[in-house]
């Protein structure tokens, strides 16, 4: 019955144990009855409520004294510490990640003398020895080769090199696909959709749990470094949200309240945007606009707050040696001219049709490894892809390093003292002059060089990330994306290049393809243009990165409407209500609602009526999450509704502590019970738990009104009336069963309640 | 009745001359009947579904043939052709406005003898005699006295200048006033407050009309030359929602649609900031937070595409003269230390004082105006303050000047060619090499005359300002709330400076300490902290300003949760149900709604009982704007919901085109009408304008749930029932009324249906 993207979850009814502390709800009042079953949604209006009720209570009890004041208080902050804690933590995770990736990639190719802890970069800078021009080379870093045969050229060399590259790179994978299987099943995969569908009210226990936490940073270090074709930025905003849902539990207005807990992750999605990417005001943009389902303003100043607090910490930890925010720092500042507009189009197409052949390829090599053979071997399926990554990637120093080292390359301009292959161009025999102007000189044999070698890793990387992206280990997306750029511009550049006089800036070729190549495969459009904003710090480019991001955008949904992450969710058959999607068919309440003509009638309880027998075997015999309550079942006229689980543990409680309750006692909703004959057995009165203002519809209203009502009060049901008779009940899984099937899709696809 | 900010309205009744058009409305569909009456509020709801109809409409017939296929792309990219157009109107008209307002500034104190539509800067930096240290003075400028007496120096000259200063902008006060009027009374004002009651769902015809653009550009520009403490910059947003209503009208998409037209009005709000500020994320932002109230992640991208094209049409303008896109760009980029965080702490607190201290005193003042013999004489009023204001401003050279060309020298840095006299360190005798140390040397008599002149002028525009906002001609508060923090942060800039080596930055004390003063006033908390980082285009100092706003913010909200804008809004007693403002109160629907106890029953119509004669009696009887519909007068089982508009129309025109309607005739609401006696005159059917889905609750729904679906659903009413039978109704107006009551303010001041 169940599908999760990349893990099989556990069976919805453990936590049943939980109600042992609820025993003696029906002294307390009534909104604190109610939690959700796993793989349940919540409902957002209750959610509300309840912490209405909680916050009226503290508010009433803060005059009593002085020390509830205090109390009343120190929750009015707990918001606050909270956004702290998440940015402390989550800016923490993501230095560290960075400083392990960076030295684990490394061990790959060798190993620092002086300290074996140092990588191949913070090697050679502590050593005093290296001259400027050759930063990268100094005798305390040896590769493996030299290490153990003394010889650091050579074909011996350069196979054994290329040996223990592979076998590092295995290792590193099967560890983490190893830890994944083991520990945490839900550490695998970007996390992304699965935050998305929590963050819209679904309860998913565990997948934001302290081992998910856990295992899902350790094996992102390991599956980064393996040199798979995959990124942290996804992962780290699953790794922030694991970070939100842990300092959650340490104050009950938050652990108790699912709407509230929800708050805190939206603002911990944003700051693990901004410790991906170093863009706090993007990392906001990113969770209102990709992520988040409610998101009050409240909630926007928090978030603003935690993706600071991470951005700040992580540069305290300095992982990138800079002292920058900022994962590719650009220093160039040069102006663009209008018709560059033209390639900067082309590119933003070329991502558009990028992103639609990607998502295609994506999904059905997905959907094939969810129907076939293949996805009973994920051990198998990683080692394999781990494997043909290793062994092509290692022979192209473009594939060879990690991935965002080679985008911070192609990122930068070229200046008199790069040594990098891409701008090796002719210099002046007078090489003691900075040449501020590189395109006048012809281009070295390094560029060409450097061309085919990157046109080949373009074609590399793009084959391989649709394979490795929905493989059980942690995968993101973002930094894969951004490398599908670089061929297209270069080839460009160098047309532009001929006339001689004013050339263009490849970095911002670079950087445009990289807006639109994500923009293409996500959808994501204020947010990818302000975080391409943070990167650079300055308005000049703007203009190209918007034009690339809307046109990469048009051209992509003109093939299919959704991103990836929306189609993972769709594969997955996630509960999730996009904001976006627009429901514009005429259909009314009444096509949609259940029973359908034919359909037994609706399972319903009656106000004074039925007694605790009848109320057990409706509990038995069917599985509905909850039941309406009427007057008669003549009059069908609407009084309540009752949930499922409330209603099992009144009966529960007082079968076992209310004397004289037995299966033939009457259940009663109404405010006053009749006055009964001695000899009847005591009615069970349970008014209490009875929800008097069910929301309702009329069966003549159109589903659109019914699908907005549903997006943006959070409802689980709702109830359909016509002049006041009960006719049925629209749950939100009807609802997303009607919209799929109005897709043609098939409406069977939504798996959970 | 009614009382509008600065303006008295028309009466409501003269959109009914729009009813020719709807003549034959029977033979329509139902949705495009209804419209809505001035000052009045919208249902969001039904014009969402309107539009939906409409692109299904639309979608259906660009199967029928080329023409409708290219008639449906037309329809679809129209949002985005809208959105081109206001910026590029918005970003024209802000250019023309701030170069106007130079131009006319200057024009107070002399004329370019060169051009004499040159402003004083311009005039020097056309003319090549004058030489970089004093790029002020030239000889093609000349003042008032110079060019009627000839004499630039002595007591007479400067009392003839400080004359002509006063009677210019007497001049230019009073023909703003006047203009405001007589022509356009509802271009006063800094517009913010109705922009946002507007974008809630208000209907206020002509707030954003043509005469009010027009007339609302050219009294800018006055009241900013006169001199008045007053800004741009929230004018220039009612400006660019005058220019999205125009756009509007070119299409049916939007005119015809209330809750279409809000979009785009949403992303001309955007498109002002954007303008004003120079600051197009800040822009969406501020639109997002302050301003809109629906705002879908369509209008957010939207919203960025017409702010960039503002921003951008105007540095084409490039009325600074610099090229760059801000108001007050600031080159430095020193870095800060955590102990100045204790400085920008106090700063907040002191900001956060000021918000207080201006709301109250300025809606004490607005509140007296509204209700005593002052608001009479308008006129008299701006004449009078423009008076005290250009008297008291002249002495002060930091007051003589127009308010942002002082903002932009306090936010700037002093460097060795600067002629400010607040840079007036004591130079190093060698004057020739370029100075970087300028806090090593002592301050010079011109720092300390800067202080004292700084403090009067701190002090004087505070107060001036408090009587200025509110008045009747356009009128912004950016930039005079701005203005009030130089003097606090240049003592602490002293006070820090003693110890010599390292010194403080003062443009960033001064530019934190406008943020705290924003803040305070307008509760701004991102989009302030974005909009002043997008001024200085950098994250360095980003946790100063933060520190500082979010301090004013908490010690502001302190004494009071609003800011300026809701404070004018409740003023006003516009019907804006806030987003922000949380409803704790224990209060159910039941008491809310009415008819109260002891009121007549609640005015109904019957599904088929009803004749004619009753519905016109009961329409001429009430003004309420809809009637609910019922089986019976007996069973009281609602059916339905009919707008008061939309059945006097359909019995209008049936009297006039059906025969045999008589006031005898009955009404049906019923699908078939019973088979009538032939005797009896014909039945009139009215099912089509029925509403068949009215949006109903119980009369238990608590009051917070029947806030908040109010607020997210945009309702206009909501019918309240028991078990299927009527009860009452719940308006948004009675929503305000309870939440006025609720927080011990007079219910009667909300005034509009």
């Amino acid at each position: 019955m169940m599908s999760a993207s990349c893990a099989t979850p556990t069976t919805p009814n453990e936590e049943m144990n939980g109600a042992g502390n609820l025993m003696d709800f029906l002294d307390e009042p009534f909104p604190d009855v109610g939690t959700y079953e796993d793989f349940h949604t919540i409902d957002w209006l209750r959610e509300k409520s309840r912490d209405t009720d909680r916050h009226r209570k503290i508010t009433s009890k803060s005059k009593e004294s002085m020390w509830e004041l205090i109390k009343s208080l120190l929750d009015a902050w707990s918001g606050w510490v909270v956004m702290l804690l998440i940015g402390l933590l989550s800016g923490t995770l993501a230095g560290v990640i960075d400083l392990a990736v960076d030295w684990m990639t490394d061990l790959k190719e060798g190993v620092c003398l002086s300290a074996f802890w140092y990588s191949h970069e913070q090697c050679c800078w502590t050593s005093n020895e290296t001259t400027f021009d050759d930063r990268d080379k100094c005798p305390q870093w040896q590769t493996w080769a030299e290490l153990m045969t003394g010889h650091a050229e050579g074909g011996g060399a350069y196979v054994l090199n290329y040996f223990l590259y592979v076998l590092w790179a295995l290792l590193f994978s099967f560890l983490a696909v190893s830890l994944v299987r083991v520990f945490a099943p839900y550490a695998c995969g970007s996390g992304i959709p699965e935050v998305s569908t929590i963050l819209s009210g679904f309860i998913i226990r565990g997948y934001l749990g302290k081992w998910t936490l856990l295992i899902k940073t350790v094996t992102l270090v390991l599956a980064v470094s393996s040199g798979l074709s995959l990124g942290k930025e996804g992962p780290l905003v699953h790794v922030a949200c694991c970070c939100g849902n842990l300092f959650c539990s340490l104050f009950s207005k938050y652990s108790k309240n699912e709407g509230k807990r929800r708050e805190v992750l939206s603002a911990a999605a944003a700051a693990g945007v901004s410790v991906a990417f170093g863009a706090p005001i993007g990392g906001v943009l990113f969770s209102l606009e990709e992520v988040s389902y409610y998101f009050p303003l409240k909630t926007l100043w928090r978030s603003f707050f935690a993706a600071l607090v991470a951005a700040f910490t992580l540069r305290a930890i300095n992982p990138f040696g800079n002292s920058r925010l900022v994962l590719f720092y650009v220093e160039y500042h040069t102006p663009w001219y209008m018709a560059e507009l033209v390639p900067f189009i082309l590119l933003g197409v070329f991502g558009g049709l990028w992103g639609t052949l990607f998502i295609r390829a994506n999904i059905a090599w997905c959907r094939r490894r969810k129907t076939t053979q293949l996805g009973k071997y994920p051990v198998l399926e990683v080692i394999a892809v781990t494997a043909i990554t290793a062994v092509l990637a290692f022979p192209n120093p473009y594939t060879r390093r990690s991935t965002s080292e080679l985008i911070s390359e192609l990122f930068n301009d070229c200046g008199a003292l790069e040594s990098s292959q891409l701008c090796d161009y002719v210099n002046n025999p007078n090489m003691s002059r900075p040449v501020d102007d590189i395109p006048d000189r012809p281009a070295g044999p390094g560029v060409y060089n450097a061309l085919w070698q990157l046109a080949l890793a373009l074609v590399f990387k793009i084959v391989i990330t649709i394979f490795t992206f929905g493989m059980k280990i942690p995968s993101g997306l973002f930094i894969p994306s951004m490398m599908a750029y670089h061929h297209h511009d270069w080839i460009i550049f160098k047309n532009w290049c001929r006339p001689g006089a004013d050339c263009v800036t490849p970095g911002l070729y670079a950087m445009v393809g990289a807006a639109a190549c994500l923009g293409g495969v996500t959808r994501m459009t204020v947010s990818l243009v302000v975080i391409m904003f943070e990167l650079t710090g300055g308005l000049e480019y703007i203009v190209p990165l918007m034009a690339a991001a809307v046109t990469s955008k048009w051209v992509a949904d003109a093939f299919g409407k959704e991103g990836i992450y929306e189609s993972h969710i769709q594969l997955n058959g996630y509960p999730y209500l996009d904001v976006r999607d627009e429901f514009t068919h005429r259909t009314l309440a009444t096509d949609v609602m259940r029973p359908r003509r034919n359909d037994p009638p609706l399972a319903v309880l009656t106000q004074d009526s039925t007694t605790v027998e009848d109320a057990e075997a409706l509990i038995k015999d069917t599985d509905y999450s909850g039941f309406p309550v009427v007057v008669s079942r003549e009059s069908e006229r609407l009084i309540g509704f009752v949930q499922r689980r409330d209603l099992t543990l009144a009966i529960k409680t007082a079968r076992q502590k209310q004397d004289g309750v037995v299966s033939s006692s009457m259940v009663y909703f109404t405010e006053d019970a009749q006055q009964l004959p001695a000899s009847d057995p005591q009615p069970l009165k349970l008014r209490r738990i009875l929800n008097l203002s069910p929301f309702t519809v009329t069966d003549h209203t159109p589903m659109e009104t019914v699908v907005d009502i549903f997006r943006k009060l959070g409802l689980r049901q709702c109830l359909v009336t016509r002049s006041g008779r009960l006719l049925g009940i629209i749950t939100k899984k009807d609802v997303l069963r009607h919209m799929a099937q109005m897709m043609n899709q098939d409406p069977e696809s939504i798996m959970f309640n």
